[in-house]
């Protein structure tokens, strides 16, 4: 049996790391569908659909190494198809994959549109309806949690309504635990949805889901009409990737169902973890969120004409649907800026516990950060650098080296070699260190010759690795003159902190977040070793 | 009288540089105003709102220089509130800017939400009547089309219905000619938009039309079931811009009311100018279009798993709600692991018609498309590459010239300047070139020079520029050691084609997409010329 979902009214069922990973410029690598999983659970949903085992050996990889994980809310789930024309669950190999996966639930897919039937897998209609019970008997006896995707499920019922709903009998007959409407085509109206899966409510019953994809701009709509229509599972993926125009925006459908149809979809305290989980998808995804994405988008709540600031001003309710607080996500006036001034002040009393909102150290913390993200900066997968901006501003820092100078050669040969140096002089106390080194690419080789000449004054850096190295290019216009922002994630094995570094020069941009980096970790071993002595 | 709007059923009321200006990031000059009306009225849209002279002189200019223009299909229209409390129309600052607009037509807001009327701007709800009442008359009897935006409709109705539909019959009353029930916090639910809409046609009556928000990500859908209701004017901006989560976008309603609801929204022959004319504002708004917006995205007929594909061969409509065709977009099959051997096989086509699937020269490209994914090579956003691995692989390929080396030297001086400098020597049919130039960055110097270099003996070149550049690290766990995939997206003012470089070093990536991308250019000039004389 898997984990209960918790006290929620609707199942979330995401499908990121799956139907999100078919998107255009979307390719995840193992490492990167570890950290969204954990991600996703955290956030609480019900069911994290990770892969397709069957069609992509990277897939049953990551099934291989998230068996160690001890997932919190989430059941895993992976996907597939029902078994081929002719052959036995057990002996088709795209089963077999789905079985090692080991995971507690399944979600496979069938055909509910007589046309797919006869003219895309070619067999015959009685032989789909076996495959689709078939393949959920096998699963059950497998003691597996299933759900039976109707792929193309409304295309079919307009089609052929009788064949539609006798695929989704095979389906209850074969013991499927959940049966989920596909839209898989996105071109559906609200209203057919709503008016299709009431009567699957009706005349098949049990638990019904939902699956929609965004080709007529309509998902969300779909996705709630079918709510209202008796639906309580919602497949989608987290911030809409998917096959052509997405999927349906799983961040929109929880923040409509949950802040005004009084639907549970996360567990309790966890709808304010809405903005930040999808920030921290894009970011591994290495994806820009659409700034006007409802609820999570970072103009979601911002107010630019001048009546809609004063209406705001006076009631906040006259231009805002709901409270952005309550997801996560900020109110901004673009003309006047006002960050969130408590969420600044909890971290500057990680380094000052005195401060207080009106102080004047608050002020010129918000000023600068004010400054440093008109610059680019953005401090949210960045909190070290974040923690080492309010250090510098409330005097509370003191460089542990200084750089003299660097200089990188990279260099394609006559006979195609390519070669990275770095030279680098840096001074500790006094004391100057010259050191060069070679790299693979130019950053590579200046983390090498700066962790090199760090070593002679601090050993302990020894121990330091950087862990991920991420480039984000800004304002893609400018093309190759625009600037980057680069995020390094550093570890010593025990813990992991995050910096970055911005401008128009990768390279700078690199060193800003590497020195971030070194100087944080100096900073730790300091405040470990006051500690033992206090 | 304005013009009719040709032979539609639906008045499309275009807001894009009104409302669409109110959004984060977008700031237009007259100039790109007067592009985007001559675009809107090319494409055929019946009301173009272009600006709201009484708050803002820039808007007031643009309607002073638009009056020479002759527009075909669209009526000119200048926004504005109805009179202020206790002034009369004629003696209102924002109406006589209004007047001096000189457009055929005005659309006028008012307040349908009694808590607005006394809440936000502070008067009583009989004097909210006169002002929605006198300001229509005052227009009117000046021979204008007025058409009336009931700000807050659904809010308004839900609160307080009885106040709400008596500010629509003042608006009947002062001779509106449309009424406009505006979603301006776009938090609606559809069946909510539909029941409303449906009771002011029956109980007010009259030319209905309706104006939609996307804070719930529903927009498009409320927009719909007005139409369903009854409404015939549809109010959004062109590709969705506008305050916080941006208007309902116009091109995904006319998509779905076009070819789906069989309501013409656009004169005859236009509905293929769809996704040109959005990419054409795009551009000159100077934002990047969201690659997966239904109708007209990039990504919108993007085909990438492999039963997609495989079902889209077979039959189109397997996989597409409409044909793509129609709106002037196109259906792209992304060279990926996971695409199959046809897909390959028509990319080979367009080298040499002859080969066939099982041909031996279709094996050697799907080998070396599998070694170049293995090294980190995408495809699927960078065709022009692909090509040219294909014309590689298949002996159709001289190359336009060599490199000798370059030198890159980036260098941080104890003044804390910053300097990248790149030193290259080419050679083309045994001619020489060096060059050497400073840029912003190692890849823009880098780009700088080969640019340089090669214009001395292709001056077409000089046309290319380059108008996207992404970095993608692959592989992040060894960090500053991990391999990255360049994208470059390049233009020469008529077509964009993408190219694609992977290396460990980040400026060898660079170099080897921006060859990519000045031999297709090349490569393209040579067909050109070779075509017009066969």
């Amino acid at each position: 049996m898997t984990k209960p979902a918790g006290n929620t009214n609707i199942a979330v069922f995401d499908s990121t790391l799956r139907d999100g990973a078919q998107a255009e410029g979307i390719s995840f690598s193992v490492e990167d569908k570890i950290k969204i999983t954990r991600a996703l659970d955290e956030l609480g949903v019900a069911y994290i659909e990770a892969g397709n085992p069957g069609s992509n050996p990277k897939d049953l990889e990551f099934f291989q190494r998230v068996k160690g994980i001890n997932l919190k809310h989430a059941a895993l789930t992976a996907f597939g198809s029902t078994r081929r024309p002719g052959v036995a669950p057990a002996e088709d190999d795209n089963i077999k994959n789905l079985v090692l996966a080991e995971t507690p639930a399944v979600a496979i897919f069938g055909k509910s549109w007589d046309f797919h039937v006869t003219d895309i897998i070619n067999t015959t209609l009685e032989e789909n309806l076996a495959m689709i019970q078939d393949t959920m008997a096998y699963f059950k006896s497998l003691g597996k949690e299933v759900v039976y995707d109707a792929e193309h499920f409304f295309d079919g019922y307009k089609n052929n309504p009788e064949y539609a709903i006798a695929t989704l009998q095979a389906a209850k007959t074969g013991g499927a635990d959940w049966i989920v409407l596909c839209e898989t085509n996105g071109g559906a109206f609200p209203q057919e949805v709503f008016d299709a899966t009431a009567l699957v409510v009706k005349e098949v019953g049990g638990k019904i889901g939902i699956h929609c994809h965004n080709d007529g701009g309509m998902a969300v709509a779909n996705t709630i009409m079918a709510v209202e229509a008796g639906a309580r599972q919602v497949q989608g993926t987290y911030v809409g990737f998917g096959e052509r125009c997405g999927n349906v925006n799983l961040c929109t459908v929880i923040g409509n169902l949950q802040l005004k149809k009084r639907m549970q979809c996360l567990p309790d305290g966890k709808l304010q973890e809405l903005t930040p989980t999808a920030r921290y998808i894009a970011e591994v995804a290495n994806i820009s969120l659409n700034e006007r994405e409802p609820f999570i988008g970072n103009s979601a709540f911002a107010h630019k004409g001048g009546m809609h600031i004063d209406g705001v001003h006076k009631n906040v309710r006259s231009f805002e649907h709901v409270d952005p607080e309550k997801i996560g996500n900020k109110r901004r006036f673009l003309m006047s800026e006002v960050a969130g001034r408590s969420t600044i002040l909890n971290k500057i009393r990680k380094v000052n516990p005195n401060i207080r909102k009106d102080s004047e150290e608050t002020q010129l913390v918000m000023q600068r950060l004010k400054e440093l993200e008109h610059e680019g900066y953005q401090f949210e997968g960045a909190e070290s650098s974040f923690e080492l901006v309010i250090r510098k501003t409330l005097g509370k820092y003191k460089p542990f080296f200084t750089l003299d100078h660097f200089k990188i050669i990279d260099e394609q040969m006559p006979d195609g070699t390519h070669s990275s140096t770095a030279i680098l002089k840096i001074n500790v106390d006094g004391k100057e260190e010259v050191t060069a080194a070679e790299g693979n690419g130019p950053v590579n080789a200046l983390d090498k010759a700066l962790r090199k000449a760090l070593e002679a004054f601090y050993p302990e850096l020894k121990e330091v690795y950087l862990a991920d190295y991420k480039v984000r290019v800004l304002d893609t216009r400018s093309a190759t003159a625009s600037r980057v922002r680069v995020l390094i994630e550093s570890s010593d094995g025990r813990y992991v902190w995050s910096t970055v570094g911005v401008s128009g020069d990768i390279i700078e941009a690199s060193w800003l977040a590497l020195v971030d980096s070194m100087e944080y970790k100096l900073l730790k071993i300091i405040e470990e070793k006051a500690s033992a002595y206090m």
